[in-house]
């Protein structure tokens, strides 16, 4: 059973899953050994994959687990976390530990092994998101769960290991802390300013322009004021909302829209680079809050993180945001 | 002119050095590329460096910027912050900027091109950390500087370019916020306790054994409790200190003893492996502190930073601390 420790001088956690360095292949540095054989993401082996918690696409009369999908959800083969058992808390002398429950799902953006999700389709991306919105409104029905992180890694050096096009959700028992540090940070703004941080960033950069990517209906995407990595570029409704799974279908149609378009944007500039992105939104027990905003971040991965960076949460990006901005704006996508 | 950038939200410091982008050979994924011809940090090319700021080993009457040093510091040629100028402290609407005022300067651990610091005898590894300390208390004399940060990558994955032995530091005019949340988390257990949590960890980890690693009559080393990658290992002094430069030399032989000690095991363990290592102490403007402790934090490069721990502060580490210390104890180093 993986175990998730809580650092008992900053508080951040960690899951220890010694059975993921077990896998086949599992040298530490592999996150996702592509397994030997034919790719488990793609129709027709199904049954290589645990069984699916969701798909879409499907005529009417198919059966679970079978060919005809769109988009498939299934748990991942090497959870980090466990999806049974309680949390039995525990002290060991001054440290806190618990059971490292959670659940670990793929979602598979899409059955062509060939494509990549910059290749989708507005409304096939709307899938994947609607698909991800359907599997957060089921977990959160567990009240063990009090966070979902939703997540994409895409390419060896961004974490990816399996080339066929997939992100992945993880529940976790505890809010994460960076997750709470933006919680806290739009909390002091909102109780000085009674206004949501986010809310007047976006209007900050929707003014000035200079740091603007491209803008539909109800999204902005922008490179943020303090990167911390060249190109990092942010996705953020323009309406206040602090939930990603409260969003209606249309408005999560607008978000396909600028995510597809951001990440063929940076495809055009940087040359299919690998990428991260992860979706913040607000805890699963929280009601929804006037002073958080969820939102997209995405980053390249092109600077390596050194000791420097890793020791002091301080990071040195050679990349004004204005000159990515600029590049980015120019580019087609 | 390097510009410092605050997130509005978190409050994590950017240092945005357009500068760095444009060096020879400069892609954002370089840091310090290697300059074509020979090695600036061999004897024989102190010329090919910035005048140093400190060296050591020389014969009496030898000349700064010659030959016939044991170690050597200079500034960075290509620094991720300038030494000249006010800090001109600026909004720009919400957000908040100053000039990238600092110091960046190289540590050459020593003349011979061909070894690495995991050669040195335990004298010559004094001698370099008996440099730093010289530096730190030569740059605290700076009233702009709040921190100053000692760190080394060693190894391309973890973010060297050069081959020649070194360590870095960087002198910053704000503190870092990995380092504040260190110190805000041993307030918080002091005015609890009042009682030091890095002494009490020392003293869990002593009692325990299980994830010691080493100890000598100063210093202790072991696998921390929430270790946020494979094989991290942290060097803690075992009398309460907050600031390393207030270590006398006595003490700073016995730390080298246990630096070596340490990455020379993690060399035996894993093969030679990239790693960094930072320092935490006290920031300088604050006066001896009961609650904090200074230490050394080591981290063998040998995992990604995929978007989950990008995007969350959480990490998934596969090897329990526990098996990794009792691997690091029966190794020899």
């Amino acid at each position: 059973m993986p175990e998730l420790r809580r650092d008992p001088i900053v508080g951040h956690w960690v899951i220890i899953a010694a059975e993921r360095a077990r896998r086949p292949n599992g040298r530490p540095k592999d996150r996702d050994p592509p397994p030997p054989g034919p790719c488990p993401f793609c129709p027709g082996n199904e049954d290589k994959t645990p069984p699916e918690v969701f798909a879409s696409g499907r005529p009417a009369h198919g059966l679970p687990n079978g060919n005809g999908w769109r988009v498939r959800v299934v748990p991942n083969r090497f959870p980090a976390l466990r999806i049974e058992g309680d949390l039995d808390r525990q002290a060991e002398g001054i440290y806190d530990r618990m059971n490292g429950l959670g659940a670990h799902e793929v979602i598979i953006e899409t059955p062509d092994h060939a494509r990549r999700l910059t290749d989708l389709a507005d409304a096939e991306l709307t899938e994947v998101l609607l698909a991800c919105r359907a599997r957060v409104l089921d977990l959160r029905n567990d009240v063990r769960f009090r966070y979902i992180l939703l997540f994409k890694n895409h390419g060896p050096s961004a974490g990816a290991t399996l080339d066929h096009a997939h992100s992945q959700l993880i529940a976790l028992p505890v809010v994460p802390r960076q997750v709470l540090e933006e919680i806290q940070g739009a909390r002091r703004h909102h109780e000085l300013k009674e206004r949501c941080i986010y809310c007047d960033i976006v209007g900050q950069e929707r003014r000035d322009r200079s740091r603007l990517v491209y803008e539909n209906d109800d999204f902005v995407v922008f490179a943020p004021w303090a990167p911390r990595s060249p190109f990092e570029t942010w996705i953020v409704p323009k309406r206040h909302e602090s939930s990603f799974e409260a969003e209606p279908g249309e408005r999560l149609a607008w978000c396909a829209q600028a995510l597809g378009t951001t990440l063929r944007r940076l495809d055009a500039a940087l040359g299919d680079p690998a990428y991260n992105f992860i979706v913040h939104s607000n805890p699963l027990r929280d009601g929804p809050s006037p002073s958080y905003h969820w939102h997209v971040e995405v980053r390249p991965a092109l600077t390596q993180v050194a000791g420097f960076e890793w020791g002091s949460g301080f990071h040195i990006n050679p990349v004004p945001p204005e000159e990515a901005a600029a590049f980015l704006r120019r580019v087609a996508g």
